[in-house]
Parts: C-alpha cells; structure tokens; sequence
C-alpha cells in the first residue's frame, strides 16, 4: 500500500490538536491550539492555517487536511453548520477557508465520524464493508461504514446510536428522547448506578470513586456490585446494538472509549445481550471487537478522509 | 428513462407471481403458482421456468428475471439458505439454477429488500440517496437504500426493523428478541389492544371485528377507543423509526402494508411520535410518505432488480 502523508486535526472543544499522519502513523505532534483562546472562526482558522504552514515546511510530502469536529458538519459541502460547545460556528464554510488557505485539498467531517472513518480504514475494522464503530464514555458516539462508505445521512447525522432509544417510554435524553441508552450507560450513569447498588447494599461509596476505571478494578479484585455494575452496562449497551444489528447487520463492530477499556468485565455481557437479543445467522460471523487507535484515531481518521477524499 | 422490460416474480409461501413489468408498468400477470403444490426445489423451479418461457414468447424483449423471496438469501452469490414456511429450501443455488434454464440473467433478493427496491426506484422515495421502506402489517418488515444503494449487510439481513426493540425488558418476540416493536404494532397486537381498550371501556367486541380496516373505520367515525388504539401503534411505531432515522439519518421514510392503509390516524401519530423523539435538523426535511405501488411493490422491485443486476 503507498500511504501518502497528510495533517489530521483533531478539533475539540478544549484543544485543537493537528498531526502529521501516514496511514495509521503519527509521524508528528503539531502544537495544541486553545479552542477557547479564539473571538469565532476567523481567528482560529488563521491559528490553525498557521501551524499547517510550519508542519509542512517540517514534511513538505504532506498532500492533504483531514479535519474531525464535534458537531453538525456538512462534509459534502464543507460548511460547519454548528458545534458542539464552541461559539460562533455558524454555516461556516471551513473547508473553502482552510483550502484556499493552504492550497490543500480539505476534507471535514464530524468527529465520530472521522474516528470511525480511522478505526476501518488502519485500526479494529480493518476495511471490511459494513462496520459501526461506537465510542462508550461521557456520552456513546459512533459512526458507521456501509457496503464500504463512511455512511453520513440525510444530514451528516447518521450514527448516533448513543441517542437511540432502549425504553420508549424511559428516561428523556438531551432532545427530549426517551429511553436513550447514552442516558444508562454513559460513564456518568454508570457512576450512579454503582453508588445506587452499594448504597442498596450498605456501602457508602461516593461518585468520585466509581470512575470506569475505579469499577474496573473493583470488579477485578471480585467485587460482586462492581460486577453487576457492568453486567448491567453491558446489558444495556448490548440492546442499542441488537437494534443496530437487526437494522443494518453489519460485520464488525468496534468499541471504544474510557467505558470499553474495562475490557472483557464489558464486552462479555454485550455479547451475552448481543446473542440474546439477535439472530444466531448474523452474530455467528459478527466480530465485536475493541477499538486499536485509541485517542489518535481522530487525526488517523482526519487524515484519512483528507487523503481519500482528494 | 430507457426503460427494460423484464420478469419479476413475487415468490410467497402461499403463491408464486409473475409478471411481465417495464419500469412501473405492469405490462401483463403471469399464472400464480401454487408454492405448496410442489415438492421441493427442483419442481418449483421448473414450474416457474415453465411460465417464464410462456411469457418471453409474449414478451420477447425481457432482458431479466428478478425473484423477491421471504427468507434468508445471499443476493451476491444468489443462493437461498432457507425460506419462510416453504420446506426443503436449504442453499439452494437459485440463481445459477434459474440463469442455466433461462438464459437471461437473474437476480433474487429478499422480498421486503424487493419492495423496498421497487418504491425507491419507482413509487413514493423517488431514488433520495437515503430510504427506509417499510411495510406495516401481521409482520413489521423493512428495507433500506444507503448511499444509494441497497443496503444487505453481511448476511443480507439488514433492514429487519420489526425486530428491533423499543423496550429492552419489553415481550418477547420470535427470537427470543425482547420488545421487538412487531410484538407492539403488528396487526394482530393492535386488535388485542382493542379488544383490552374497548373491554376496559365496558364494551366486549371480537378480534374480528377489530381488524386494521375495521378500527381505521371506527375511528373516522369518531370513536374514540379506536382513535386511542390508532395513537399508541403510532407512538410505537415511531419510537422504533426515531432509533432508526439516529443510526441512519434517512431522506425519506415509505410506509406501506395494511397498517399503513389507515391512512392519517396512523401517519399522524408516528410523526409525532418521531418529533418528539428525535432532533430538528433530522425532522426538518424528512419525508414520511405512504407507498405507492401497493401490492405490486414486490413484482415491480423484483423486475428493477433483475434489470439493474444484469
């Protein structure tokens, strides 16, 4: 495979981190940019067109600009229709900008999306045709590969099975959509219904000490309540996934995320609730499997569409 | 549009339908085939070359076959693994089998993979990128066009949205499946909960009486324990296409089937039912129309099959 070299930025609400990326290498680390340190797009733009300039003096073989946002992106078009936790984005015309900019080709895309899009093309899903790649943590993410495309949608929404329902008559989520799975096994959630079990059982163990990772080794060391904690979780998890399933039957899926790094305490009861929940015809070939890029698969991702979408 | 004449066939566990179709247009109806007069595989076919060959010495110009079948079919290698109360299917090489003893090239897809197929290439999605067709009836049963494309999936399963869940702890349905919304909005679940909502009510009616044609007469009629029962299908219904619309960010969504047929006491309620469960952006340009080709859906995205696959 000849991989081409290109700049993935990943675009958060905190920090804007750009890479210089070969296939799934990370060849360089560009400068951080503050997200918040910026009056709106113009002023990041410059910030962002002027890190660009200094990596490819760095690596002038660079052929492309992949970037991942958080938020309703329009990649056919190249306009930022808003972001999430960032203000002043509104119906900007980012890849226009960051093209005629840096005479680049530019590629944006939502963030998900771009993780997913890293996931299938160097990472766990390894380009098979039809992939969803979830991220479980504060929120649950993901973005979906069908017969072989990043799958955007109507409105680049497409993916978003963190706000698909598992109760229709449940807890409302943030668009007042009940049932959310985000909303029982987002890590937040997942805090909650520890403290909730060991309060049930006697024990008083605040929020601050049931984190994924505290859960985990808690579960770990034979914890009965951190256990079902994740039992649970994954049960849940699992159900969003056996809707996913039924509708677009895929042959991978990949989990990410803080929630996933739990690792088998999580994913054995997914599958169990998986097997439950589907066909034994689709989850004989399903692999479930977690994710291998883990906080670079955003400018692996980036970087990627850039290149593919010259 | 240069149309091409061809055979689709419309392939039910009670009978077997030709017709000679260009485009949308039936151009004649072949003989019905009666499925469970014949033994296996082998007769079956023959019976239905026997008629393919009748209707070519009518229509000379047919180009292609194309079978929509209820079961579980590979339409990449055109084998079928096993069909829906139709014994003695077990990998049967459909395809080559028919091509061989036809001469003309031929494809076989899932039946409601067909119909959705033939609403989107010629009735009510009007080829948008993104289409999920579904078919409200005794089962709830779907297909959906991604990308332009006809969405399979790994084991050609996709688009099985009367199986997905819209409660995790809900009935269980036929595999196991907790809160399969078919076990909530299926035809024969809707009469139940017009028997339980009219008993309530101090008024004993039969499940005979309460078909879909039955309830959508009462409710025009002003009842309103019927208008009752038309809302909670709706808001059932609904909650499983807001899941969907999520994952999948549709252009469009094509109702047909005999639930459907009730025209806006069931229309109305799933759009709002979808409103209130999912984001502004998504809702603002989706269409929700009712299909178009009624019960020839399935022979007319057959025939488009045969035609496009050649």
């Amino acid at each position: 495979m000849n991989l081409q070299t290109a700049i993935g930025i990943d675009f958060g609400g905190t920090s804007i981190k750009p890479a210089v990326v070969r296939g799934k290498e990370i060849l360089a680390r560009g400068q951080r940019i503050d997200t918040q340190a910026f009056n709106g797009p113009d002023e990041i733009c410059c910030a962002i067109l002027a890190e660009v300039e200094r990596l490819r003096t760095l690596y002038p073989d660079v052929v492309a600009i992949g970037l991942g946002m958080p938020g309703l992106i329009n990649a056919v078009d190249g306009i930022v229709h808003g972001l999430t936790n960032v203000r002043g984005w509104h119906d900007v015309p980012l890849r226009k900008i960051l093209s005629e900019g840096s005479g680049l080709p530019v590629a944006i895309d939502n963030d998900a999306k771009a993780m997913a899009y890293g996931e299938w093309r160097f990472g766990a899903a390894n380009n098979l045709p039809n992939v969803a790649c979830i991220t479980l943590g504060t929120g649950i993410g993901g973005g979906l590969i069908l017969n072989g495309q990043l799958h955007r949608g109507a409105q680049n929404g497409a993916g978003e099975i963190g706000q698909t329902s598992i109760h229709y008559q449940g807890v409302p989520a943030h668009f007042g959509n009940l049932g959310a799975v985000e909303r029982y096994a987002g890590n937040q959630q997942i805090a909650e219904n520890a403290v909730r079990l060991y309060k049930e059982a006697g024990i008083d163990r605040p929020l601050a000490e049931c984190s994924p990772a505290d859960l985990a080794k808690a579960a770990n060391a034979g914890d009965p309540i951190a256990k079902a904690v994740w039992d649970e979780a994954g049960d849940q998890i699992g159900a969003a996934l056996a809707n996913l399933i039924w509708l677009i039957n895929p042959n991978c899926i990949v989990l990410g995320g803080g929630v996933a790094q739990a690792g088998e305490l999580i994913f054995e009861p997914i599958r169990k609730s998986i097997a439950a929940r589907s066909m034994p015809e689709y989850i004989e070939h399903l692999l479930i499997v977690p994710a291998q890029l883990g906080s670079d698969a955003g400018v692996i991702g980036a970087a990627a569409l850039g290149v593919d979408n010259r």
